[in-house]
């Protein structure tokens, strides 16, 4: 059944931080001093990796009693290609978004390893993050508000 | 130029929760307890919508200046549709990730409030992060290592 997932955004004064609220929970995002920010929290860009790398591993620890897999441990180094020319406009040809991810998975698990290693990619299939990222999503602007 | 951006995610013994480290910066991810967690942090797919909007939000200001709005506050409510019954393998019909994702944008800014909307589209049109949702990426699994 579909379900409705909600964060509000609100800028901290000053600088380029922001605070995320979703239920009870707070993440900060900040920018390095370099790009104008204070440096207080990860930017955007790996928060959106975090996100990546954590719905994974919560996906298999969920899926591994599906698949009968005794799984002790999951971690996940991810990394991704931006080239901050496209956002600033500097170049139009460049992408404003990554233009790649990549994973690198290290799997705790008891059983055969191939089976292991396919289980891995059965995770990485139904990850719901992940096939947002890589299947896209259409994001619709319902309304701005403007006050002075 | 291109840059990469990296971020690790690392199991926490029992329950659900996932840590992800970007440089000396710290995201606690979670489930609640009816879905197996422990409900010590906001989800990932709460992670992913607080990463659009700080993204929007950072973009905001930075490229303010690019266009001589005087941009006093920046907050935005995401909300994005979700189907767990696609990650679950319920109904093989159902997208794994978000079917759609809804912003809010709210902008405190001096100057004419239809160029300051047309800054917010503006604004929508270049941040990494949406760029990333709204096209889709490339993600590549680089490796996956299993020991018992």
């Amino acid at each position: 059944m579909k379900q409705t997932v909600r964060a509000s955004t609100k800028k901290v004064p000053g600088g380029l931080k922001v605070d995320t609220k979703a239920r009870s929970f707070t993440l900060i995002c900040d920018e390095p001093t370099d790009s104008g920010g204070t440096d207080e929290g990860m930017t955007p860009v790996e928060a959106l990796l975090g996100s990546l790398g954590s719905c994974m591993t919560i996906a298999a620890f969920i899926l591994a009693g599906q698949k009968s897999i005794i799984l002790k441990d999951f971690s996940v180094d991810i990394e991704g290609d931006l080239d901050p020319d496209g956002f600033l406009g500097i170049n139009e040809d460049v992408r404003k978004g990554f233009s790649e991810i990549r994973l690198s998975i290290q799997l705790v698990a008891d059983g055969d390893p191939s089976e292991v290693e396919a289980f891995a990619r059965f995770v990485e299939s139904r990850c719901p993050v992940g096939d947002t990222l890589s299947g896209g999503v259409p994001i619709t602007c319902q309304s701005i508000t403007v006050r002075q």
